[in-house]
Parts: structure tokens; C-alpha cells; sequence
């Protein structure tokens, strides 16, 4: 296993330490328990936190800022939070008007998401994130996983936060983006966790999986290598079946790498999904191109459509100021 | 050899084309011959312009907008632009107050920006960077090669063209930064060429490429693989021997992933970094932490400080809205 570490121990505190210390005007960061937080805390407003597994950087917590999250809980890596993070966390972030706590739909963050719900005095609710549609259960869920669309629902919700909608109104407009979202993905490669120091799963030097989840979870199905515009259309049939767009419909297309694939790959099928898109009939209105939901140094991708209303896009548009994201 | 391609010929123009769809109302795309530049063109103001082969993404197409770059032209993969290229984009973005030309320092780069100078009737001048301070000469390069200082030398002289500055302020600040910076990476892994389709070179299991360059160039040595304290210290010993600071000096401090090292990695060095330069009695004043000069997918990472002065700073700081970096 060849990492930049020092032990598996100190990789999550200490990796949050080296995020917060390039962002010290922006982030803070509290070590017992861990979680990283705005460093000018939101008045008046409803607080949002996510969190999640370790290893999926830039997400949650190159998110954290202005117009996006109040705090992010980082467990080791694909591991769930502790409650006490997630509790402590909202403790520290409410401003009176409650929490939303935005969760990717897995077994162990439900879990823990739940526990701390339970521990919460201050008004709260949960938000569950399910967009990936290329399994219906899968190793750690229940139901679909939540992957590359938590990011898309997290901007937009941060932003309706930060412009004063209340907390009942965050979680309503949190469900319809979600609701309106569905993602699939494409590996070619197995993450490397560093406990277990070997690839999750083995691949063959031709073979890719289709629909992978963003722990290295199993797919649809196991095929041989394409080119990249029948690997996009293989990505798109689901999605779109999923979405039912009518056409003309107005969409975020968001071309998420899983950390070990060069952005040259991630802009072509950009070009690509865009192209095949239109050529449906269907408008891109917005796009987000880059490695913001990923699977340590796994090669592959994923991609993400949003059906857009007006409100949602106003939201998109607005101001964030986030290490990650930023307009 | 596993990639997100329809055709090798396709990929660098249709990469292009799928980044400037992104960022529609940002970049425009010029397809014959092939360079990026902004949608609005600056007015009476000197014009940036940089290049170099494809594959290090986002340097340079990512850096083109305001406050950074006019126009990039990218070559195939890891091989210069043509000096067309170069030409018809200073030819589009002149904008009366002549053209700043900024290249790395390898043969063919050098040789097709001075080709393209010799074709130019505008104000022009060429700025070198060869911040590598990891070997003296290389397969492609006499003296230094030019890496992640790149970025820095880009936004710094952008911001001070977007302000005024004459086309030999350009040239003069460059020249200082340049002079004010060093780097060195390491890799764990080769990168794949897609023309190529073999790794660039063979690396052991449990071996790494201290100096390497950002083509797979051979470095300083090759070592057994070590906790990431101890490559930090084997990466800042030859940057701080080659700047020579003082005592509480001021630095940036940039943390540059090579494709293929996840982020959480990123910023574990990050902190490891900071730690140590404190240590040493220095000030890190401003950080940037992410992929910013890649090897296409490559695992491994450079690290890059610039002793910074109270003109720099401002510049850094300015209003930048690119791609790849916005603030």
C-alpha cells in the first residue's frame, strides 16, 4: 500500500487539521470530538451539518462554509461518525432557528445519525439522501445509496439556509432536490483502504463495473472496457429512466471523478454526456465538473443529473464560499 | 490501459470543448488551431498567455479567466503546443498593451514559444518558470524544470495585469516570483500516456520517485517507501537549501496532488508541512492544497513554497475567477 500517512490512526484528525489550517479565516476545527465547523458561526439562521466516512474528500467537509455546511462529522475512513460527533456538532452550530442533518442513505450513518437525533435538545430534523440509482439495496443500505448528489442537495439547501428559510422549508426543499436528482457510476480501479491495506475488490486489467458504489460496493454488472461515449450512454439509460424528464427540461449535469481518474477524462465525458443529453432533447443548464464525491484513489466517475426548477437554480447560483466550492 | 477515451487523436480537443461547455459564460474555445480563452477580453490591459502539453490539468486551461490567464494552449499529451497555437492566441486576446508569454521550462516548449515570438507583430515577452529544484537538468530539459510554481507565477503576475501593470512589470514581477519559489514532488506510481498506453516507468511496490517531474522524468533518487513525516522533510530539505530564508521569512505554501492521490492524503502533508516550516522559525502566510499541476493520473505529490513580500500577498490575494481557482 503505498499512502502519504504516518498510522491509520492519526490519517482522519489529521488530515482535518491540514484542511483547517489552509482555510484558517474560514474553518475551525474542533478535536474531541471531531468535527469542523465555520469559523463565524451563522446568527439566526438554520444550521446544517452533514458527515459521513472518511475518504470521500472533498465531501462533506471541503463543503463547510459560507452558503453551504455549518460543520461536517468525518468518521475513519467509509466508516459512519460517532453520535457524539454529530451532537456536539449541532450543539455548536445552532443558532436557535434548528438543524438539519443531511445524511447519505447508509446502514452505519443512519445509524449514528439517529443516535444523536436522540441526544439533540435543540429543533431538528433529517434529511436522507438516496440518489444513486444503480441498486436498489446494496452492502451497507438499505434502499438506494446516497452518493455524487448529496453535493448538489447540500449547496442548494445551504444556500435557501443562508438566505432564511426556516427549518421546515430546508428539509422540504432538501427532499425535492433529491427527489429530482439521480446519479450512477463507473469504476475501473478498487479504492485502497488503509486499515485493510490491500483493494476492496479485485477488477480485471479489461473489466469495469457499472454502477459501483462509493465504497468499491458491487453494481449492475461487471463488463469489459468501452469507449467513453458508450460508457456514458450505459450511465445516462438509468438515470434518465429514472428521472423521467419531460423534454426541454432544465438540468444540472454534474461529472463527479472518484479521485483516481486525471480531469482531461472527467472534461471529455462532460463533452460527451452533455452532447447525448441534448441530442435527447433535454437542456443542460448548469454544470459541475471535478472529483467531489470520491472513493479514496479509485479510478472512475459518476454522473449526475438534477431536473432544475427556477428556485432551484437561483439557489445554485447563489454565493458559496466553501474550500470546494466557490462563486 | 484503462481510460475514459473514445480515440487518442480526440481526446485533447474534445476534453477542451467538454471544460469551456462548463464554463460557458467564463471561457471561449477557438477549435482550429486549438487554444482556450476568456469569453470577454480584457481592454487595454497585457494579455497572459501559457501553455504546454495536455495531461497536467487543470495547469493551464483551468487558470484561464480573470485576474489569471487570457488564453492557454494546450498540446497533445505531454508535448508542447504548436507555435500556431501559440500565435493565433496572442493574435486574439492582444489587447494593445502587448503579450506576456509564460512557459515552462522543457526544450519543446521552448521551442515552440520562441517560434511563435518570431511570428508576432504585438508587444511581446516571454516569462520562463523552472522552479524544480530536484535535478539541474532532465530527459527534456536543460536547467530546471518548470512544475507546480507554475500556478503561483500565473496568478500572481494575472492579478498584477488585471490592475495595469506594463508589459515589463509583467515580466519584472514574474521573473521574482519565479526566483522566489521552489518545488519538489515524489511519486508512488507512473503515469499512463494514452498513446503510449504503458506506464512512463517502472516503479516497485514499495518504492518511490524522490524529484520526480511531472512528465515521470527521473528524479534525485529512488527510496523505500516511508511514513509521510519523512518524505516531507526529504522534499522541504533541497526547496529550503535552494531559498536560502531568513528567519520568519513568509512563505506560501502549496501542497500539489499528481492526479492520483486522494485529497485526505493532500491534506495530511499539508499539516505535516506547516509543522515542520514552524519549526524551522517560518511564517506560512497563505496555502494552497489540491491538484493543481498533474501527471495525469500519477500517485504522488509535490510540495512548493514562495518566499512572499507584502506585493505579493495583495496579488495572491485579489479577486481570481478560473475553473480551477476562484476567490
Amino acid at each position: 500500500m503505498k499512502k502519504f500517512i504516518n498510522s491509520v490512526d492519526d490519517l482522519v484528525p489529521d488530515s482535518a487539521a491540514g484542511l483547517v489550517m489552509a482555510h484558517e479565516q474560514l474553518l475551525a476545527l474542533n478535536e474531541e470530538p471531531l468535527f469542523i465547523h465555520r469559523r463565524v458561526l451563522k446568527q439566526d439562521r438554520v444550521a446544517l451539518i452533514s458527515g459521513g466516512g472518511s475518504g470521500h474528500e472533498p465531501l462533506h467537509s471541503g463543503y463547510v462554509g459560507v452558503g453551504m455546511l455549518d460543520a461536517a462529522c468525518p468518521g475513519l475512513v467509509f466508516t459512519a461518525p460517532a453520535p457524539d460527533q454529530i451532537a456536539a456538532a449541532a450543539r455548536c452550530v445552532d443558532a436557535g432557528r434548528g438543524v438539519l442533518l443531511i445524511v447519505k442513505n447508509y446502514a452505519g450513518d443512519c445509524n449514528s445519525f439517529q443516535i444523536a437525533s436522540d441526544m439533540l435538545d435543540m429543533d431538528h430534523l433529517t434529511l436522507l439522501v438516496n440518489d444513486d440509482v444503480a441498486v436498489e439495496n446494496s452492502t451497507h443500505t438499505a434502499g438506494r445509496r446516497g452518493v455524487a448528489g448529496t453535493v448538489i442537495v447540500e449547496k442548494i439547501v445551504g444556500a435557501a439556509a443562508e438566505a432564511g428559510a426556516d427549518l421546515y422549508e430546508c428539509k422540504a426543499l432538501g427532499d425535492r432536490v433529491n427527489a429530482s436528482t439521480a446519479s450512477m457510476g463507473v469504476a475501473f480501479s478498487s479504492c485502497i483502504v488503509p486499515d485493510a491495506a490491500t483493494p476492496t475488490f479485485d477488477i480485471g486489467p479489461a473489466e469495469m463495473e457499472i454502477g459501483v458504489g462509493i465504497h468499491g460496493e458491487p453494481g449492475r454488472q461487471r463488463r469489459p472496457t468501452m469507449p467513453a461515449d458508450k460508457i456514458v450512454a450505459l450511465l445516462l439509460g438509468p438515470i434518465l429512466k429514472d428521472l423521467q424528464l419531460a423534454a426541454g427540461r432544465e438540468l444540472l449535469l454534474h461529472v463527479n471523478g472518484f479521485g483516481g481518474t486525471p480531469l482531461i477524462e472527467l472534461h471529455l465525458l462532460n463533452k460527451i454526456a452533455t452532447q447525448q443529453l441534448r441530442e435527447q432533447g433535454l437542456q443542460i443548464k448548469r454544470w459541475l465538473v471535478g472529483n467531489h464525491t470520491t472513493s479514496l484513489e479509485m479510478a472512475g466517475a459518476s454522473i449526475t443529473l438534477t431536473a432544475l426548477d427556477d428556485e432551484m437554480v437561483t439557489l445554485w447560483d447563489a454565493p458559496v464560499v466553501t474550500p470546494s466550492l466557490r462563486w
